[in-house]
């Protein structure tokens, strides 16, 4: 057998002579992979990781560390886990820590209760497909509690792999159809792009609707409207997506905000999607978080007994930022029953969500009471993470806006700022003559220089013409400062090196 | 507003006096999930359910439980998790115990190790999209000396929520083309329903090849000749599945079987999945487990250098049996290299794997050495789970082949038995005229007089008029000989009830 070898591999001659090909190629790919775009971790995340191997291993850059701020993974960025979460998913892990003296009590009866619920009281065994029946009800007292009393049935359910399995598990539902019957998914711009990511998998139709940037990114029902009727000609919308509070947006929305989405689905028959996982990440004093599933029972049972809702929660969020655990859940509501059966199925041949996870979930919407024992280590901890985030909000909002030629909205919730930024058209016709988009040269070039991870507002979705980034606000204080400072600096130098006649616009 | 009810929902009349109908119904849901048929998590499973659920409030039933043989979870069935592994998570959860004198030296050092793979050193960070660098680098030295020194890149390496998870992110890249040009997948027959049911979700075609029952459910390579020459007039067939040891059918492949297979695929240029995650559970004294990758590597680099091959493994079976912590890796030899990018990119929208999971994982591929404090519990504890899987596997076998209609290959390896039983001819009218199929009459049946729960044949796929039932070898030996007397009690039972001329056929 005669062999040579290319740049990329050894091709070989086989005994009839012919090359053996490779089976899977760009060009045999799936086609809906190839679509796949997923900016959180896209090429600017890969180049941070390549600089930082480079700085272990001695290379020279202008920066002594890389500061990533490009994805919500609050461990990762400092913050502590919450010790009572930790302690029970220990001991759920290694049961004969029940018996040590080192585990306060309320965290031993909750262990206990999430391994009475396991299949041989191990969090080894598979839970049922929609997760371990008491957690189920944990989580539907929770909802209960949030939402002032309104009935949640554990029935509706589900524990998912992060809010993220749930969410494509649903979309998977709602997609079918060819040409223009072909579903279509409404999706706020600037969008988490997760949702764009599935919609191009499936092969549905992204239907934009465009958040208000000049409003605090607030979600405008006469837009939706407009992306509804222009949407009809060429497609069957089927499922609006919201996501509160907003990523990468940080918005919080108002509880008439809320009700105009509801009826804007109830009438026009959509599936509601509301993307929550943020509900416990609200700063602004002047915003409240209100559940989508709360604003429809409070509009009256001909809404509350029909609009198909589906909302999102997740372990990685909040104040436990357990991104690590995959845990999450949904409550879908109104769903006919036979659909019900398809779903499970549908999630049963993935088995089930990790149990360890669920776990955390489980502590999560059950953490402990004012008169148990972990309560005011648990309250101070929840605290003091909730607490350095406002702040953090603030800052990031009031130093980004003394730039001259960037804007940034108040951070009113979740974890990320997502300001607009002025790029000159002497470096917009740079990137376009180097093929890419404005604000990922910005971003590379922002990361080169000062080693500072930020993921461009490409990757998101934004008007035409405007240009942004998205940053979270997880490092801490100082370290936060330090980024804003430098993006300060980068940002003036940046305006000065591609400087025109033209002003920056505020 | 006029509301009325029907037996399912209440329907609501809305101002503009038009019904709100549901958005989501059996007639608007995604066909490809209405076309998944996923046996092991079956009718018969929930009707299981029911029934256990009816004993606890008291009904009355022939039998006092239910034992589930159904499904292949060990610790459900009473298996004790492996203390070393679980002391790993466990400090992995809970740092604060690296401290404490409970634990060995050796799980310190490895939960240490884990810990500084982790962003923040924590388990609460999202990892790489792959996995956790050392977690990686520690199953590549695993697989090295697993396969007596063939090398392994740890760039090959991918961690996976599951085996499953792996699976199903491999055959999505694979799949595209439309009419005679779609991708066709070979699947053994019997299969593990994962496979159809991934198949049927992105609309693939699925090849069967099916196993030699006669020859202990060899693969034959005359018959994978035949079924890809029959595939070729009408899809694209691309790649070929091989389950070793086998699911349902608990067979070993020889070496000379699985050489056969990789000389196949290397000339019809198809990629090569191997479902290996029964790797540590074969039983019969006169098979060994062979890694296809030792194979390939041993003919030689004009096969290893090219054949590309996805193997998959698990922390959910072999002695381990962690299920609930959806652990699993897949190791990808030849891939190209932008096709890598795009599978990295793929496995990035889902984040990452759990993260305890791939701790799990890594004790799996890094048990304790010898010399090491943990090493005699350890081997004390694995041994004791394989060798009662030993001794079952060949009662199982024994029992079975003792009742008249009943006809059981040996379980050389896995976790099941796939016996073929003989249903008398009225019986198989009776099943049809229920629009049913016959085994799964069968299986009903038996659930319904002894509380015993097996998956119908019909759910892994079976020749034309044999009929089948898969069940696992994981309930305790007591418990598992009371399971296989009542099963051949019925079966006699069963097979008089329906007694014609003709004799059952041994």
């Amino acid at each position: 057998l005669a062999s040579f070898s290319t740049a990329e591999a050894t091709v070989v001659l086989r005994e009839n002579g012919k090359m053996r090909e490779k089976s899977l190629t760009m060009d045999t790919l799936n086609p809906q992979v190839k679509a796949v775009e997923y900016a959180v971790r896209g090429p600017i995340v890969t180049k941070a990781g390549d600089i930082e191997r480079g700085l272990q291993q001695g290379q020279k850059h202008p920066f002594t560390e890389v500061i990533k701020a490009n994805i919500g993974d609050s461990h990762a960025m400092g913050q502590k886990p919450i010790t009572f979460l930790r302690q029970v998913v220990a001991l759920c892990s290694f049961p004969e820590l029940l018996d040590s003296s080192i585990f306060p009590d309320d965290a031993k009866q909750r262990a206990r209760r999430i391994l009475q619920g396991c299949g041989g009281q191990s969090l080894g065994s598979y839970s049922a497909s929609q997760g371990v029946d008491c957690i189920r009800q944990d989580i539907a007292v929770y909802i209960e509690q949030r939402d002032k009393g309104v009935p949640a049935d554990w029935d509706n359910i589900y524990l998912t792999t992060g809010a993220s399995d749930g969410i494509v598990s649903i979309l998977k539902m709602l997609v079918s159809g060819q040409g223009r019957s072909r579903s279509g998914v409404m999706i706020p711009i600037p969008q988490y792009p997760l949702y764009s990511a599935a919609i191009s998998e499936m092969e549905a139709v992204q239907i934009n609707y465009y958040l208000d940037e000049d409003n605090c990114w607030a979600l405008d029902i006469n837009e939706l409207h407009r992306a509804y009727q222009a949407a009809k000609e060429h497609c069957h919308p089927r499922v609006i997506c919201i996501i509160n509070p907003g990523n990468p947006t940080g918005q919080v929305q108002s509880k008439k905000c809320i009700e105009e989405v509801l009826h804007f689905a109830y009438e026009e028959n959509l599936f509601v999607m509301s993307d929550e996982v943020y509900q416990d990440n609200v700063y602004s004093p002047d915003c409240q978080f209100h559940s989508f599933k709360k604003v429809l029972y409070e509009m009256g049972p001909e809404y509350f007994n029909t609009v198909e809702l589906a909302s999102f929660h997740s372990t990685s969020k909040g104040y436990s930022g357990e991104c690590g655990f995959r845990g999450g859940y949904m409550e879908v509501l109104n769903l006919d029953l036979e659909v019900k059966a398809q779903l499970v199925k549908l999630l049963s041949v993935r088995l089930c969500p990790p149990v360890s996870g669920q776990a955390a979930m489980d502590v999560i919407v059950n953490p402990p009471l004012p008169h148990e024992p972990s309560y005011l280590q648990f309250h101070k901890e929840k605290s003091a993470v909730l607490g350095a985030l406002a702040e953090k909000a603030q800052m990031t909002e009031q130093i980004l806006n003394t730039v001259p030629g960037i804007k940034c909205n108040p951070v009113q919730g979740a974890m990320y700022a997502f300001p607009r930024i002025f790029i000159p058209p002497r470096a917009v016709e740079e990137a376009m003559s180097l093929g890419i988009s404005p604000d990922m040269m910005y971003c590379l070039r922002l990361l080169e220089e000062t080693g500072i991870c930020l993921v461009p507002g490409s990757g998101f979705g934004q008007r035409e013409g405007t240009y942004h980034f998205r940053m979270t606000i997880l490092p801490t204080t100082e370290k936060l400062k330090v980024l804003l400072e430098k993006l300060r600096d980068f940002h003036i130098k940046f305006l000065k090196e591609y400087a025109s006649l033209e002003e920056p616009k505020r």
